[in-house]
């Protein structure tokens, strides 16, 4: 469900740059994410930050400033550091489409099985400069490292947040797509919704004989051999995936070709 | 191979802000995209966007400027638009996910094919304040939906193009995991092979340039209205991704409709 989304905190450590906080509240709300939790931000509120948020002030209003990570992570049940590099030491590393999945699956769990209380995931974004501490990934259940140009991997801390955010509510909508699968909603169409849904194998084939009999009448094919011609316009036509209306519209030229084709033998 | 990277386009529809041109130039040089080409910028080259750019100049060094779309895609075999918001008039829809897979087997195709001249892909992105025009999504072959949150869907222009490279890298680290793990084979391709190519934007233009004037002749448009039926058709056609053979078809049809229009006027 997206509501999980408002589960996750993004938790920025020791940001530098106010117009950057900004632009984390506005990259976390256009994927539906609420949480942002700021550990010791240089400045702020800034009205840089607002600036920067243009439009998600909302998420700057409610975001919670700590002086220490921990307190700032103390009741999150489960908690990732992201990074670009390759650490010496290594943690457990998963790729930001597998952690987001993960961390969705996490929820899903904590949330059923305590009915009430909202389990919370933390998601730990680094200083500009220098990122996370080994001492900050210590905290982590496991690192999100973001696929990078080992040339230049330096990343703005509002891009690797639009990316994390943007797979998490990727995961989210797989999750609400499976669980509305199972029940079955049925709004009638529109008479536009209609006219541009795919046409059926019958109406297809009703434009392929159209097209065959107006260039038959053109002279364009010989009525006996025009198989290698029609194959190649048959997958031509089907690699479009004609909707209704435009099936209308190939069938309209095509009767108006005939029509003066015909005016001409009067 | 990450290499197919450098084929790829990122078209800025006349971008306000010299900031995001820089801040652009950071998301695709992270993610390993160097060809970066502007359509009628306000203010570049400017001081704010080397600023921004942040150690990736060397995309903005080498970013072409061009006053025309039509003009910035015309070598593109493939062309994309970018867009958070449902049309009324529908174009064929990816996700960013699939997008980037189909453009990086799209490129691969026409790679083998053409042994030197190197296919190039586009990915258009527009205005900051109104996005893509309907007339620029007609130039496309389809469109790529970000999801995006419905009550907030403002992405910032740098973090739209972070979350597309991302899916691009991903996808071209896929190609490359494939392909170490079986054998290369480069056999020229042979004519009708190149023949079965994706056609350029140019070719398309031709083509539907052609139509147009056919129709017209035939009184099946009035010269002066063409616009909606020319729209959907040029849809309909781009959908299909059409072949330089195929193209030779279709012209061949319009003009063998056109010589018997003109014997019928004398």
């Amino acid at each position: 469900m997206l509501d999980s989304l408002n589960q996750i905190q993004v938790v920025l450590v020791e940001p530098t740059h106010p117009g950057n906080i900004g632009a984390v509240a506005r990259s976390m709300k256009t994927m539906g994410l609420s949480r942002l939790v700021l550990v010791n931000p240089k400045k702020f509120p800034h009205y840089e930050a607002s600036k920067r948020a243009a439009g998600a002030e909302s998420v700057l209003e409610t975001a919670r400033v700590e002086d220490t990570l921990a307190r700032a992570v103390s009741d999150c049940t489960i908690i990732y550091g992201t990074s670009v590099r390759d650490r010496e030491v290594e943690w457990p590393t998963s790729e930001p489409r597998v952690a987001a999945i993960d961390i969705l699956a996490h929820l899903r769990r904590q949330t059923t099985a305590e009915s009430d209380s909202a389990a919370a995931a933390a998601i730990l974004f680094g200083r500009e400069s220098s990122g996370l501490s080994n001492e900050e990934l210590d905290l982590c259940q496991a690192q999100i490292r973001i696929p990078a140009n080992s040339e230049y991997s330096s990343l703005n801390l509002a891009s690797a947040v639009q990316i994390i955010c943007y797979e998490l509510r990727l995961a989210a909508l797989q999750d609400s797509f499976d669980e509305s699968s199972e029940q079955e909603s049925d709004t009638p169409l529109t008479a536009l919704e209609r006219r541009q849904l795919s046409a059926t194998q019958a109406q297809r084939n009703g434009h392929l004989s159209h097209l065959m009999e107006t260039l038959t009448e053109l002279d364009f094919v010989k009525a006996e051999s025009p198989t290698m011609l029609m194959r190649k316009l048959t997958r031509l036509y089907n690699k479009a995936d004609l909707s209704v209306e435009e099936i209308q519209i190939l069938r309209g030229i095509l009767s108006a070709v005939q029509s003066r084709l015909a005016g001409n033998d009067y």
